[in-house]
Parts: structure tokens; C-alpha cells; sequence
């Protein structure tokens, strides 16, 4: 149970602080290529699994039926910042299903990019559900109990229908059965059920690949995935680490960040999943090692090297923009 | 170099974080009382010192030619909100000593208690100098360069004389001799001395009991500690940890959160002094130690356990309010 050192934060010259965690990178079939740290407890996925959250969406054939194209496919996978855009685009996906930001259960918080949340404080107005970075996903949900016509009350609770569907996508694409008691609440109430990190990095290689399976379920992987791909500001937001990656490697790279240093992942064209957990909750760790995972599993081109140095290893500011130190992955 | 798990946050059945750190209770001779991990490798403080970098204020003179009260020393020790009596205290404070906002070099960020900021932007204004978290430091620094005589320009440089004072209280107070390898730049972009836990703790225990200080050190401390003891809401800020803690415990505890998981505090009636260092950095961990601290060596009267309890084992809500977890310390 022992995790590792996975991360370093630098200051001056000392280390100021160390981020701990595990790391696993599986293919298709389960075959762990990397295994770092603990990868058998179960840990809960939190928002690192919005998109295979999101296939129930395409399947359900809500997708199609409201005519929701690539920005709407993105912000059903997002961690999104509450920028206009974004909440325009959660907006339109409601009304394609007849429904209105009422019907959203996942709480209001203000916009986590900041410039949004002062312009929307500025123009005298307060944050709402479709601000949640989660808005999107549960737009999805909701749209996706109108195509399976089932009511869209209570879409949040564990036996709900489309619940139901996500649990059952989960153990199809990792590979295990979940028990009820690997379920707790998330942020925005939904269920999020605990997975360990090697089954997790299976998923994704299966959600990257398609290999394992249907053809149905592949075709909604790809489509979630171009869609990301093509769109990767709205599954994030300006200057965030999933959005700038995606930005650079466009289908090359899935990546997708969760709560409590959570950070799971894909490399399509090498059939292999990743899945992180950094041990104390911290994105800034999660974040910097998938970078240099990336780094070292995907065969990099011209011009990958700088798009990823900044990821890899940021530079800490201080408030007058004097560079106090840095922050790097150690695996 | 081992740090051992000192805090836990539970979210449904499950431990999905857990944070590792080190800690050291000491008495004014440097004895350690209590151990926890490595108390030997220096650690960079941050603001958890910031009432030992005010102590300059108070010997310089400044604080009683300035006409100083409570709420201005209590600022000076602080990581203040940005709340609007904050910014007022701080202005107040330059005006005394006949500067004004643009010599506080501390740089600008937007109030850390959410709905000043939100005021602020409702306002049409913008962050400022003023609303930094340290801005009560940086004025207080800019007091004692007009009570030394000095110019105050470059005051956050760690040559100018305001700087080498703060220095050398700090050897004074934790016994030790502080290289200058061991400095960083501050997120403020005062200088940074990295000293061992143990040492720093030694440090609050003299803050705390005034014993191995001269008496005009110690007359200081004790001015220090009863501003922030009377006016605890300005050191930190409404609903903040360290505000709550002091408000019920007065002159029993003195605490102060710094920046990376820092936390240091005294218990002046045990003679005691205390310094967390969170390994990952986290603010949560380092606050519910001390809290857990505090419950161990401070004798507890009616009514202690009871506020003493949502510090030690705050409840997690997500975003709907829904009680889905907790966090912990497990020394």
C-alpha cells in the first residue's frame, strides 16, 4: 500500500513539498505496462471519468436525436470553467431536450475560471447550476433519460435508470464487478464509484481503443473522443492542462482530471489507458505526471517536447510574477 | 526522512486522501515533547511566522509612534481575507506612517473570502495591492523602515535593514543560525528562511512564553499575541481556521496557517510551541493537526471539546450541501 514519491515542488533551492501517489498504464486486455504504487485498492474516479459517464449519451441515441454536436459531446465529458461559452453551450443542449437549467441537480457554484466568475459578479449576477463544472455532464444525463424515455427526475440517484446504465458501462469497460459499497456521493451528487487504478487504466485503454468492446460502445468511444479532440476548450477551459494538452496532441492524447488527484487518461493509437492517484488530493502532482507520462509512452514528434515542457514542469509565480520555483513529475 | 500519515479524508466507506507530514511540540529550551516525523530538515515557514517578522514592528518603536492598536498588530501577523475592515485597517496603517498604498510591494490578488471578491467585482473595481493576504505584513514592514529612519524602498530585499532585523529575530528565536542558502522568495516576495520544525517550534514556544527572549522581546511578543487574542477576525477573516480557533480560545492558543502546509502556534500557559509541515503542502491537513494538537496538550474546560470538534473533524458538503465526507487528523 506503500505510494511513492510521484511529484517534487520546488522552491529556491529546496524541495518545499512532495507529492506521493500510484500510477498505472494497462492495455485493452489488463496487461499493465507501468504499475507504480498501490494499484488494486479501489479509489473513486471522481470527474476523471466523465467521458465513459458520457456514453450513455450517445448510446441512449440521445446524441443524435437532439442533434448534439461536438461542443455539446465535450462539455458532457467536462470539468468545465463556467466561461460563457460554456454555459451557452450546456444551454442548448438543454433546450434540445425540452428542457431548462431547472432540471439540473448538481448545485450551483461559482465559475472556477476566474475572469468569468468577476464578470459575472460584475454584472451583478450570481452563480447558478450552470456555472458547476459539471453542468455538462449532467445536461448529458439528463438528455440521455429523455432518449431512453424514462422521467429525468432524480437522474442523480444511484437507481435511476440512467445510473444504472453508467454502472453497468463501467464494469463493461473495466473489467470488474463494482460492489454497492464502493459507491459514495460526488460534488455534484451523482454516484462515483470506487475502481482500483489498474482496472481504471484498462477502461480507458479500452475507451481509446475500442478493443474489448461492441462495436456499438466503440463507435460512441470514438465519437466522444473526436468530439474532445476537436473541442477540447469546452471539456475545460482557457489555460487549463486538458484543454492546452488535447490542444497540442489532438487525437494522439486523451486526458481528463478529476477531484482528489485523480487524472485518467488514454493513448489511442498505443492501445494503452493510464490512471492516476496522487495519494493527498492534489491536481498540480496528477497533472505534471501525466504529462511526463505522455512523454514517455507516446513516440514524440517535432514541436511535442516544448508543447509539453510547460505542462511537465510549470514554473510557480509569485504575485509580482517572479519565478519562486517549480513543479515536476519524479516517475 | 519518513513522514507518516497525519490526516484522512473519508468520503463515502472509503479513505480517499490521506496526507503525510511531520510535526514538533517544544518548550522554550528546544525540548521536544512531542516528534512526529523529520523535525530536522528545514522547511520553509511561509506566513506561519508572520507574527515573529512583526515582532520588528513592535522594537522598532513603530507600532507606539504610529499609534498601532490591536487591529493593526493583529494585521500584521496576518493572512487576512481581503475583507473590507481588512483593507481599511491596512490603509489606516500606511497613512500612520505617511505612505499610501503604492509602497506596499507585496503585488496584487483578488480577496480570498469569496464574496469580497465577488463585492469587489460587483463594485467594478479590481484586485489591488491592498487586498493581498500580506498586505498588513508588508505595511507593517514599511512602518518599521520609517520608525528605523531607513528608506523603506526595497524593503522586501533581504539586505535592507528591515529584512536583516526580521533575520535575526528568527535565530534569536529558534536558537539557530540561519544560512543564506536557505532563503526563498515568498509568494509576497519578501525572503523565505528555510528552519527545522523542530527549531520553529522552539521558536513559538519563546513567542508563546517569552522565556529565552530579552525582556524587550518578550514585552513584543506578548503585545503581538493579545492583538491577535482581542482581534483574531484580523488575522485571518471570517469562517477562516485560525480566526474560529483563537476567537474561543483567546490568549490560550496562538495559531497561524502559512502557505504548503505550514502551521505554527504556541500554547503560552504550557510554555509550549508547535510546527506542522503537511509533506504535500495541504492547508486542510495542517488544520485539523492543530486542531488535534490543541486537544492533546491544552487542559480542556466546558464548552472546549465542542468548539474544538468542527475544527478537528470538519464535515466535506458537496455542492448541494450533501454531508459526503470528512477529514481527519491521525496522530
Amino acid at each position: 500500500m506503500t505510494h511513492p514519491v510521484i511529484a517534487e515542488v520546488l522552491r529556491g533551492s529546496h524541495v518545499e513539498s512532495r507529492h506521493r501517489g500510484s500510477v498505472a498504464v494497462a492495455d485493452a486486455a489488463g496487461g499493465l505496462v507501468l504499475a507504480i504504487g498501490d494499484t488494486d485498492t479501489p479509489v473513486y474516479p471522481r470527474s476523471a471519468i466523465k467521458a465513459l459517464q458520457a456514453l450513455v449519451l450517445v448510446e441512449s441515441g440521445a446524441a443524435d436525436r437532439f442533434g448534439l454536436g461536438d461542443e455539446a459531446l465535450a462539455l458532457a465529458c467536462a470539468s468545465h470553467g463556467g466561461e460563457p461559452a460554456h454555459v451557452e453551450g450546456v444551454e442548448r443542449m438543454l433546450r434540445a431536450a425540452g428542457l431548462d437549467p431547472s432540471a439540473l441537480a448538481c448545485g450551483a457554484h461559482w465559475p472556477l475560471h476566474a475572469p468569468s466568475a468577476q464578470a459575472l459578479a460584475r454584472a451583478g449576477k450570481v452563480a447558478q447550476a450552470l456555472h458547476n463544472n459539471c453542468s455538462g455532464k449532467h445536461a448529458g444525463f439528463l438528455c440521455a433519460a429523455r432518449a431512453l424515455g424514462v422521467d429525468p427526475g432524480g437522474y442523480t440517484d444511484p437507481g435511476h435508470p440512467v445510473q444504472r446504465e453508467v454502472k453497468a458501462a463501467l464494469e463493461n469497460l473495466a473489467g470488474i464487478a463494482i460492489a454497492e459499497s464502493d459507491r459514495a456521493v460526488d460534488g455534484c451528487s451523482v454516484p462515483t464509484w470506487a475502481i482500483p487504478l489498474a482496472a481504471l487504466a484498462r477502461a480507458f485503454a479500452r475507451f481509446g481503443s475500442g478493443q474489448g468492446l461492441s462495436p456499438q460502445r466503440a463507435g460512441a468511444a470514438q465519437r466522444l473522443r473526436a468530439a474532445c479532440a476537436t473541442k477540447p476548450w469546452f471539456m475545460a477551459g482557457t489555460g487549463r492542462f486538458c484543454t492546452r494538452l488535447m490542444e497540442h496532441f489532438g487525437e494522439r492524447v486523451f486526458a481528463k482530471t478529476g477531484a482528489e488527484g485523480v487524472f485518467c487518461g488514454a493513448l489511442p493509437q498505443q492501445g494503452l489507458g493510464i490512471a492516476i492517484k496522487c495519494e493527498d488530493g492534489a491536481a498540480r502532482a496528477a497533472e505534471v505526471v501525466m504529462a511526463a507520462l505522455v512523454a514517455r509512452f507516446l513516440p514524440l514528434g517535432a514541436g511535442d517536447e516544448a508543447a509539453l515542457g510547460p505542462l511537465a514542469r510549470p514554473v510557480l509565480r509569485n504575485w509580482n510574477g517572479i519565478a519562486v520555483g517549480s513543479i515536476t513529475g519524479t516517475i
